[in-house]
């Protein structure tokens, strides 16, 4: 299989992911008009609105670009599902620290990344981006990750055994290592707490044949399929249930912490931030609403 | 002068600056009483709480400490006056970028820091923080800035023209430099914007005599002076402005822009959390109420 194939084909699956999770969004916010909603929240049931980018490389160069897709609904107070294809070439003190770059600067990459705030307290948000990258080398990573601001034992079991089920069919430490990975890099120092209840997170399964490029893609279209298995349900189940004042607070305080993850912590906001990449779509996992009283 | 008696004498000041911010900000709260307030307001005109709080050397031994003063109130929606002072030594890596410190790593340091962020989006945001460090050298350091939503020309000259006076009675390129430093450090590269509308930041000014320690000790108190002549005048003129729905909106997406700016940029925010500071004392800064929709 040549490279160009597997970067299509990879390419391919996250748009035709990001197609089926908008969809299944939309049916939901559909099935949940009539509950009640925020005082600010649309009268209708919400609508993915697409936004197209295009980058260029720091040489001028095109770059590629993405689709932003966000919905600010009733039942998803907002939620971005983006996809995006880019390449050009790592400036030299970062080539350092990727793999295979260092030979050769060129990179491709292409994924899907989504993240959920739900309006009600009871519908956890989540966390799920998975992605294949080429520089010399190539691989796949990504992860999932449940965020909800009043943990329920029940939702977090269901959320892993999904997970679990992806890893355990495509390698026998794929849950293990990946479900510790999740807790290790969502961690939030100063707060000594984890941002949310876990999930997985797994980078640099490289693919140096078709046979582990077929694996490994395997397992990211199993991860995306998990997160379709496990997430809707949730919501279902919770998006009808009351919530009080003091339950929302705790909601706004909850994603005053998320917030301090992704803009203190996460790698790839901090270096897409500060390297010129798209503040939009790099930002679009920032709550709506958050508080810090 | 001894060391021990230019730090006594920094402390001392740095308190009765607190002590005199917080007095008057209680007496703005009080004659703004009647005014309208937010939903969530108390009833009464807010008072400051203190909290103070230790710390150790990551050896264990003793690190000095500090007192958070917090008022949520009706004009003030949350306003902290920190003041610490706080001694220990510097991992290898860190006294690397330190004046004075890779010759001996031990520091002292004491200093006052503040933000308010106001109810009324009329009521432009503040920050002013000034300091005395000690290693093998000593210098002050500090700045003051304003935050508005609403930039209004008239608050924005008024301020920087307290700032200017400071600055110009103690050193002729002190306003310029000062003012470029602070147009520079409160830059929010990933939104191609400053933070807010401008102040003063200045850093290293060493005191290698008495007569240079004197000269930018009176320095450093001119910029406390400066900031209690600037700002309240200020928050009186507009904390009895009406304000719209939308305005409000302004206001919280803006503080999400300043949440942004100190998470991701701010030196002190992201070396102090990721180096064992006082994290409640840190993001004090961060805004009580904040949105990203």
């Amino acid at each position: 299989m040549t490279m160009d194939a597997r970067k299509a084909a990879a390419e391919a699956w996250f748009r035709s992911l990001r197609d089926r999770i908008c969809g299944e969004f939309e049916a939901i916010e559909k099935e949940g008009a009539d509950l009640p909603a925020l005082p600010g929240a649309p009268r209708d049931p919400g609508r993915f609105v697409r936004t197209a980018w295009t980058r260029s490389d720091p040489s001028g160069a095109p770059g590629g670009g993405g689709v932003m897709s966000v919905m600010k609904g009733r039942i998803f107070e907002k939620v971005g599902v983006n996809i995006s294809t880019v390449h050009g070439t790592f400036t030299p003190d970062f080539a350092a620290n990727i793999p295979g770059a260092s030979e050769d600067p060129r990179f491709f990459a292409t994924g899907i990344s989504l993240v959920a705030h739900m309006a009600n307290p009871h519908v956890p948000a989540v966390h799920m981006n998975t992605r294949f990258l080429v520089t010399t080398r190539c691989w796949f990573g990504g992860g999932a990750d449940l965020n909800p601001a009043l943990p329920r034992e029940e939702d977090t079991k269901a959320f892993k055994a999904q997970l679990k089920r992806a890893c355990d069919a495509h390698g026998a430490d794929h849950w293990d290592k990946f479900s510790a990975w999740c807790d290790e890099y969502f961690w939030i120092g100063h707060r000594n707490r984890a941002r949310g209840v876990g999930g997985i997170f797994y980078d640099y399964l490289e693919c140096p044949d078709d046979a582990q490029f077929e694996a490994n893609f395997a397992f990211t279209r199993a991860v995306g399929e998990a997160f379709l298995e496990a997430f809707p349900p949730i919501v279902r189940a919770r998006m009808g249930e009351k919530w009080s004042e003091e339950e929302r607070l705790a909601l706004l305080r909850y994603r005053g912490l998320y917030a301090e993850f992704n803009l203190v912590y996460d790698r790839g906001t901090v270096f897409g931030l500060k390297t010129g990449g798209n503040t939009d779509a790099i930002l679009m996992s920032l709550p709506p609403e958050a508080r810090w009283d």
